[in-house]
């Protein structure tokens, strides 16, 4: 009798992983440094103790545990083969094989990409709880996007699907993108996308601005002066989240999901960046989607492990 | 035993009616126009005397039937009612119902967006044919849009899905779209908006063109100028399929589907319009899908009444 299933998140700096209940209650979790040496060869291992150390410590066997769901920050192919994770020092590796090898008494092991693995998350026991589909973005040093429908990731024939970061929305960028396109969503709304803009917005304005003392700053330096009511870097932060509304309404016009959620760094800003979005995307968006919600994320860093696990039990 | 299904296309000028075997083969078609006095009154019955006509002309008794997909020009809700088509003078029309009223013995009647069932038409036995996801854009006198995946219409939760006639491509024009918004795709590639853009295009240069020697203008001539060798022409094509491609990125980065098919009269304009449209479309995609066809649809005007026997029958 199935009881259990693990979620498990691979990041670059840290392997997250969850036991969770077929309600979707968090029963129990770990993190550990992801241990990157030696081509990433020790990662799976480790998770595969650290499995084993949570079922007995729980005394749960074998038999009780659906399956393992796996995020890695990269892409993954329908067999569950994770081909080329930069962040965890990757080639082509058989995720699924592998950890059948390293578990062989566990039933099921499957794999997806972290950001979509986010959304299944937020729609299972977050922000989109009642929900059948949404659109999830995670907003962190990069732009990451997760489509659900009906319950589950679509990847699309690609692997391509969800990859809001790429929306081409700005068609005046003379800096090329990291994935050598110019003007897409992630040169803007990323933490570092906006840092990016402020140099930028600064250069081309006299305005005053506390920004201008500043040596450096960060993407929640930002948002902190907008809401101090820094006129500047509030006109930073309402254009970020101008081209964030004009990026959900091509995602509205494409696949009108029942719900936006924002997660990641930047989503933390709150209103200051959330009013410019909606009022972005009220303009933009077709009439039948325009009261589509747009929301934060609320599981936070764990969404990713929530979704592994409801990878593994399904809708 | 089933062994056929109707595929009814209800158009503002044509009902459009095929027989259809199980494998996808059209065995009888029936073309009438659309009786729209009496606020469309006479649409449904007039569809059900066609049926009852074929049937027996075919020799084919209702329980050979699987079913009748009706395609109507505008949103249709989960239980098959219809939510005011203008251009048949209907207003809330439970199509279901009302056909089951009419034709008794027939099992099944489903109904979709006419957009939608073209879709799922050229996906079933047209340029899609083989491919499990697609995105159809019929640019038409407007265009419609229609996106299917896993050999299903993906509706949308709040039937904006595929509505990709008012994706916002022009951030700084001035008229507003008929949807109330500026800058939507429509503006640009359907019949009606290349026309509009000839003629801001022409007011805009001095350059010399035949265009100018003609009181007014039609999409057809405008793309027959272009292939002719008249470079203002081939510049207003252009710039229409510029806008095309980086439509179909923003399709890309959201549902990367296996493939982009274009139908309506506007298609037919050939590699005129597809070359800037693949060029703009591999310049905006995201690397992952840059590779998708985009190809013109097969099935002409019989695109909506193969969708609605494949509706019927299902993937």
């Amino acid at each position: 009798m199935k009881a259990y299933a693990f979620g498990v998140d691979i990041g670059g700096t840290a392997i997250k992983l969850g036991l969770f209940d077929l309600g979707g209650r968090l029963c129990d979790k770990r993190e550990l440094p992801t241990p990157k040496d030696d081509g990433g060869a020790h990662i799976l291992p480790a998770v595969a103790a650290t499995v084993t150390g949570v079922m007995k410590a729980a005394g749960i066997a074998p038999a009780a545990v659906a399956g393992i769901g796996m995020g890695v920050p990269g892409p993954v192919g329908a067999q569950n083969v994770v081909d080329h994770c930069v962040n965890l020092g990757w080639g082509v590796v058989d995720l699924g094989a592998e950890m059948r090898r390293l578990l062989p008494d566990i039933e099921t092991v499957c794999a997806g990409n972290d950001a979509n693995l986010a959304a299944l998350g937020e729609l299972w026991q977050g922000a989109g709880r009642g929900c059948s589909s949404a659109v999830m973005l995670t907003l962190g040093t990069g732009i990451g996007g997760g489509v659900v429908i009906g319950g589950k990731i679509l990847p699309g024939a690609h692997g391509g699907a969800g990859e809001v970061g790429h929306l081409a929305v700005e068609i005046h960028e003379a800096v090329p993108c990291s994935c050598g396109k110019r003007g897409c969503l992630e040169q803007y709304a990323s933490a570092s996308g906006i840092v990016n803009l402020a140099k930028n917005m600064l250069a081309g304005s006299a305005a005053p601005s506390r920004l201008r003392q500043m040596p450096a700053f960060t993407a929640r330096e930002i948002c902190a002066l907008a809401r101090d009511g820094d006129g500047l870097a509030r006109a930073i932060v309402s254009r970020c989240g101008r081209y964030l509304g004009l990026g959900l309404s091509y995602l509205s016009c494409a696949v009108d999901p029942e719900i936006f959620i924002l997660g990641g760094g930047m989503s933390r800003a709150g209103d200051i960046l959330l009013d410019p979005v909606r009022q972005s995307f009220r303009e933009n968006a077709f009439h039948v989607s325009v009261s589509t919600p747009i929301v934060c994320a609320k599981l936070s860093n764990d969404a990713g492990i929530y979704g592994g696990a409801r990878l593994v039990l399904g809708p």
